[in-house]
């Protein structure tokens, strides 16, 4: 196995995993998050426009630690720097 | 095997497991907030509106983790930038 | 072991670990929805339609995950590219 | 190990996992179901029939996770292409 | 090894798991539904009748994903095409 | 190592796990549910009756899972169709 | 290896998996269910001789799963039809 | 590696398995049942006796699959049948 | 690697193995008892030495199966029949 | 495989499995916080701008220990003094 | 690797996981001890001198399986028959 | 592989594996302390400086175990002794 | 690899996974204890003194399983009589 | 491979696990008291002062393990003997 093929496989493989664990605690961090916005809209309906501020801020924060995830499987597949050198190594 | 083989090996694996470990999270997460907004009706029939609105805005978000699964999937299947290399290489 | 024997493995095995795992979120998050709607019905009887409409809507949001490692499952079984162009090439 | 015993025994495998891995969460979720909605007509005996009905449609929703997995089992094992094709090519 | 053997040791491998993996789900689901049945008829002893139906009815849902189980273990040991084929061609 | 050795040691292997993997989920659930009927008949001890017969319907109902895996072990172990194959073609 | 030995290790590691892994489950549920019996005699003294009777019977049957673990235990160590077919060609 | 080694090997680590795993379930169910009994003692003095009566039958039930285990280890370290042939075919 | 150095190397391992994994249940059921007892006496003073006697005969009970787990251990290290076999032999 | 191929793959799988195991806890921490800023401004709206303030500054702090599992990743893909080192061998 | 190698290797190895998984279980559950007792303590001041007797004898009992790792692990290091035979046998 | 090599995977996986496993505690702690800090907040507003105060020297003593890790990582990295030896040797 | 470094091998992966190990449980053990202090404090906080020596003797109790571990860790790099051998044995 | 680079593999990754894996028990177990502690002065803002003492000094000992962690992982990184002596066979 060459070192193109071997870059390839091990990249597809981490990109695709990276990305599928990452969103495991982001996903349940905000599902957590929303059962409780909707639970405190019926207890308080008239905080609606505030909970619902605080709500969507606080998840795009948390949703921060998913894009990590996803912007390095993104750079693996599309932007990989090792790829790149065996590329022009391979193609020089 | 050569480097085509353990390409479309890795991708078709890679694949498989990122969108089903990738969907354990959002499913579980979602089904705790709809869990919620099914007792906050039940509590504030009054409030329905606004529950029902905040929970499919909330679940969108959620959703959008298994999303990122689900495109590297596709990506990975369909649009495999290191694959169409070395379909290339092979063709050429 | 040739081409098209590794990855027709590599498909089936994929395929089936893919839906596999892919139902059990999707399953226990609908389950646990469900579970409270009930609850809630018995709650609030005069309120059984606006729950159970949230409910199946909800649910298919739910179940959106797992069609997605469906679809995946099909595509890997019957409309795979990797395995197509491996026919083509042994074919031809 | 020629081709068609190691598809046959990836099929054999995985459609044996795909069905029981697929089952774990449609049995605990239908069965959480299933144990409120006892516990709702112990509440509300005079709901029994909007509570059952409900939870039987539910249930078919939850099933339906596990019909996916014992679909790709059965395609595994009864009408698996990449079987098909290796057998045609043995037999050819 | 022969590709009757492997094969053979697949199916058995196979069938032992996956009803024994199977089981797990549907005994733990079901005794939850029995769990609550018992506490609902001491709640409601005039409701004996009508939770027992519902019980039933609904563990013979639950049990259905442990009769796929089986049916998937009793195909592989008795009826498996996959062994009929590598039989025949041994016998022929 | 020949194939009546290796089919023996697969379903040497494969009985013992079978049930004992598989007689988790039950004792679990039967032992649950027993505690359920305990709890019962101390605050109802005039609905001992009903609660003790739907206590033994359904222990026997969950009971009926275990009792699929010690059929397919002793399946395994006294009457292997595989076993048998071997055995006369070893004898023949 | 021989095929003697081979058999003899496999039944000995089984055996002992089988019994060991096998009373988890009935240890754990039948101490749940003794832990319940003992709150309701505290609670309904005079009920004391209808609630050993449902425990022991309940715990009977729970047992039972673990005495089928300890039948496939002995049978594979003293029983065993695969090692007297070994032992009876070897003898032979 | 000889047979009388390796039957050796295998008696020893799964001996020593089997009582260690197979001492988990019963030290924390009879440890969950010696907690209830304690606080049952607490909350009804008069009816000590029932209770420790109930308690230690009830843990000579749980103890006896630690029993089990104990049994088959100590058949496998010296009373083991599979030795005992291996040492006779080596002594004679 | 001769037959002695493996039985020894196994019988090391199996030994700490045994004891390690076999002090956590105990230990941990212990625990538990002994943190009931606390609280029991702090709610009944007067019932201290029927508690403490109870609490004492129990954790004995209890303490029997790292009892059962410190014996195979000592057995395994101090007085191993097969260790014993494997040695007369050398040595003879 | 040359040294240079290996710290790729090495730095590639580590970036991606360090982000997204990292990932996990953090985002649970802070969902788990935003859960009770909700909860909090639905008990005390007054209090609104200190549970606000009080959150973005601890989900910050929180936030610093997937940072730090980013600046790895970053690093070992487009500061790793490691390839550096290979790559200016190979190119020397 | 000769023999005083791997005896040397197995008994460090084991001698440091068996102390080391062995104080997980005394120690949680030795901490949930005191943590009743220090509440039992607030709750009954009173009390403090027999709480505080029964918590440190119930404690050197849970102790007593960390004290049996402890002590294998000692005698793997430092008095292990099985390295002294192997000791003599190369001093010899 | 030679050893300036080696030494490079093994720093760069582990400083990976170092940094995101050791973020997995502190982020939970710190979200979990976080949480009440919230709840203690809106349960006493006039404390909400001493409970800032507490909440933040807290969380940098939490975060202290992070930073180990976080040295750790980049000792590994950027001034790792052994690499530094290798380099040397290989430089000389 | 000669019997120096694999010794030293062994000892340092084990004193490492030693002390990580066995600090879990006194660590999880010890947080817990201190939890129920401070809430006792709060709750009596006349009996502060008492409290606080309970908790201190209790934890160095705990902290004892830390220290064995601790012990061993430290006997394996700085006190290691297998290594003292071999390096004797080297050194000769 | 020589003996130096196995060493030093060995240290590196060893250094790494023991602080990442030792960080986290200290971090939860901190994070429980923390948060206890806060909730404390929520209850009883007089006893500030006595809580926070408490609270620092326990962490104090919380962390003490995390600190043995620490402490290895330093010795094994920059003082490890079995480095050196490896190194000075090496120099020599």
């Amino acid at each position: 196995m060459d070192s193109l093929s071997i870059v390839a496989v091990a990249s597809i493989v981490t990109a695709g995993l990276c990305i599928s664990i990452g969103s495991i605690g982001p996903a349940l961090g905000e599902g957590k998050a929303l059962t409780q916005a909707l639970s405190a809209i019926a207890q308080q309906p008239d905080e609606t426009n505030t909970i619902t501020r605080t709500l969507f801020v606080g998840m795009a924060m948390v949703e921060s630690t998913a894009i990590y995830c996803f912007v390095v499987a993104m750079i693996l597949i599309f932007a990989n720097p090792f790829w790149n050198y065996f590329l022009s190594k391979a193609g020089g």
